[in-house]
C-alpha cells in the first residue's frame, strides 16, 4: 500500500463529498452558507473523515457508504473551530493560513455558521447508507456523547479556563482525551459501527483511536514550539504566550517525544489482530507525529 | 377535558424529564453544566415539548415513549435563545425575568453552553422509546433541517441582518417561518412519527403546526407592543427601538390581530379528521393567542 497514494485518494473522496454535502453558496439566506462553506472547504487536513473512512474499510464496509459520516465529524471539527476562534473565546485572527470565520463574516454569523454546520452533521449522519437504522442511532448517539458537554465541549471549557493557571498532568490529559480525543475516538467507532463491526473488533478499533488521539496532541504540543508558521498557516508559541497547558510545558521537550512514540507504538499495537487491511490506519498514525503541519 | 389542567400536568412531566435528562450540575466540568441548567431549567413556557406529546397522544402514542425527544425540542429552543441573546447577536441582558446566560456565566461558557445543549438535543433524540430505529432516524433527520441553516437558524440570520432595513412581506415571511414555525413544525411532526402516525395524519399535524407557529409569532409580535413586562419577564418595545421586521409594523395592531385569529381558525380546521384526542391541541392554539406572557 502506498500511504500517501491512499491518503490522497481518501482526502479527495471527502472533498468531493463536502462540496456535495454543503449548501449551495446562493441558498437562501446566502450569507450563512457562504460563511459555513468559507471554514468547511478551506482546507484542514481531513484526518477524522479519513479515519472514519479506513475504519470502517477495516471492520469490511466501503467509503461510499459512510461519506455522510466522513463528512459529518468534519463538520462537528469544523464547527468547533469556528466557535473557539472568536473574540469570546481564544479571539484568534487566522487560522488555515487564512482570516477566521468572524474576520470575514462578523461574530454573529460566524456564531450562527458554527451552530448550522453542528446541526448539519446530525444531518448528514442520518444519511448514511447501511441497512441497519440502529446502528444509525447508535452512531449518532455516541457523536452526540463525543462532541458534548463531557467530550469536546468539556474538553473546550476546561482549556479555555486552565489559560493562566496551574497545569496538572490530570487536567491537561482530561483536555487532551477529551478536546482533541473524543472526535477521534467517535470518528474511529462510527466508521466501524456503520460498516458492522463485531464488540471485539470495535474494542481494539477504539483502542487505537486513543492512542491515536494522544500522539496526535502531543505533536500538537511539540509544533507550537518547533513548528514553522508558514507549514502551520498560524502563528507558533501562543500556548506559551497563553500560559496553555500543553506536553512540553509540563514534561519538557524530549520527555514529550517519547511520550508521543509511545503512544504510536500502543496504537499500532491495538490493531494486532487485524492483518493488511490495517496497514493505513498504522501508517497513518506514524505520519500523524511526523507531520510538520 | 380541563386544558390548565391537562397543560399544567404536560408542562410538570416536562420538567421532571428535563431535570433527569439535564447532567447533574457537579458533573466534571461543573461550569458548563450549570450554564446548561440555568437556561434549561430557569422556566419557559414549555410549549414545544407539549406540542411534542400532544401530537404523540394524537397519533396513538403516550408522553413516556417521546419524553426524551420533547426534551430536545425543548433543549434546541434554549440553545438558540442563549446565543440570540449574545451580545454579538441581540445582546440581551435579561430573558424571562433573569439575567441572560452570558451575564451569569460569562461569554465563553454562554456559548459553549448553548453548543452542548445543542448537541445534548440530537442525543436524546436516539433515546425515544419507540421499537422503530428508522422513526428515529426520521425524526432526527426533520429535526436537523428544521434547525439548521435553511430552518431556525437561518431564520436567525434573517432576522438579525434585517434590522434597521426596510420591511417587506417576503422577508417577514420567512423569519416568521423558520425562526418560529420551523420548531413547531418539528415538534409536532416528531412526536407524531415517533407514534406511528401515517401520512395522512403527519400532513393534518403539519398543518396544524404551521398555522399554529403563525399565530404564536403574530401574539409575540403584538405582546411586544401591548405587553406587560411584569409578566413577560422582558423589556416590550424592543421590536420597534429595534426596527424589527414585525406583522404590527407591517399591517398595523388590527389586522394582525384579525390574521392572528384566522391563523387559529386555520390551525383547528386543519385538525378536523380528528374527534376528541385532539382537543388539548384545539385549546392550545386558542391559549397560544389570548396569553399576556
Amino acid at each position: 500500500m502506498d500511504f500517501k497514494e491512499e491518503f490522497n485518494k481518501k482526502i479527495a473522496v471527502v472533498n468531493e463529498a463536502l462540496e456535495i454535502f454543503m449548501p449551495p453558496p446562493d441558498a437562501y439566506p446566502p450569507l450563512i452558507h457562504q460563511a459555513m462553506r468559507y471554514s468547511v472547504l478551506g482546507g484542514g487536513k481531513r484526518l477524522r473523515p479519513a479515519l472514519l473512512i479506513a475504519s470502517a474499510e477495516v471492520a469490511g464496509g466501503t467509503a461510499r457508504d459512510v461519506l455522510p459520516a466522513a463528512c459529518a465529524v468534519e463538520l462537528i471539527h469544523t464547527y468547533s473551530l469556528i466557535h473557539d476562534d472568536l473574540p469570546a473565546m481564544d479571539n484568534d485572527d487566522y487560522r488555515r493560513g487564512k482570516p477566521t470565520n468572524h474576520k470575514v463574516y462578523g461574530e454573529a454569523i460566524a456564531l450562527l455558521a458554527g451552530d448550522a454546520l453542528l446541526t448539519l452533521a446530525f444531518q448528514l449522519l442520518t444519511e448514511s447508507r447501511t441497512g441497519r437504522a440502529a446502528d444509525i442511532v447508535r452512531v449518532i448517539h455516541e457523536v452526540a456523547i463525543g462532541a458534548g458537554a463531557g467530550g469536546l465541549i468539556g474538553g473546550q471549557v476546561v482549556d479555555t479556563f486552565s489559560t493562566e493557571k496551574e497545569i496538572d498532568t490530570t487536567t491537561l490529559e482530561y483536555i487532551h482525551r477529551n478536546k482533541t480525543g473524543a472526535l477521534y475516538r467517535v470518528a474511529v467507532r462510527s466508521g466501524a459501527i456503520l460498516a458492522g463491526a463485531g464488540e471485539e473488533e470495535l474494542a481494539r478499533l477504539t483502542e487505537y483511536a486513543e492512542y491515536l488521539g494522544l500522539a496526535f496532541q502531543i505533536k500538537d504540543d511539540i509544533l507550537d514550539i518547533e513548528g514553522d508558521e508558514k507549514k502551520l498557516g498560524k502563528p507558533v508559541g501562543s500556548d506559551i504566550r497563553n500560559k496553555k497547558a500543553t506536553y512540553p510545558a509540563l514534561f519538557g521537550l524530549k520527555v514529550s517525544k517519547e511520550k508521543a512514540r509511545s503512544a504510536v507504538e500502543s496504537a499500532i499495537g491495538a490493531l494486532s489482530p487485524f492483518g493488511k487491511e490495517a496497514d493505513f490506519l498504522r501508517v497513518l498514525v506514524e505520519y500523524v507525529i511526523k507531520r510538520d503541519f
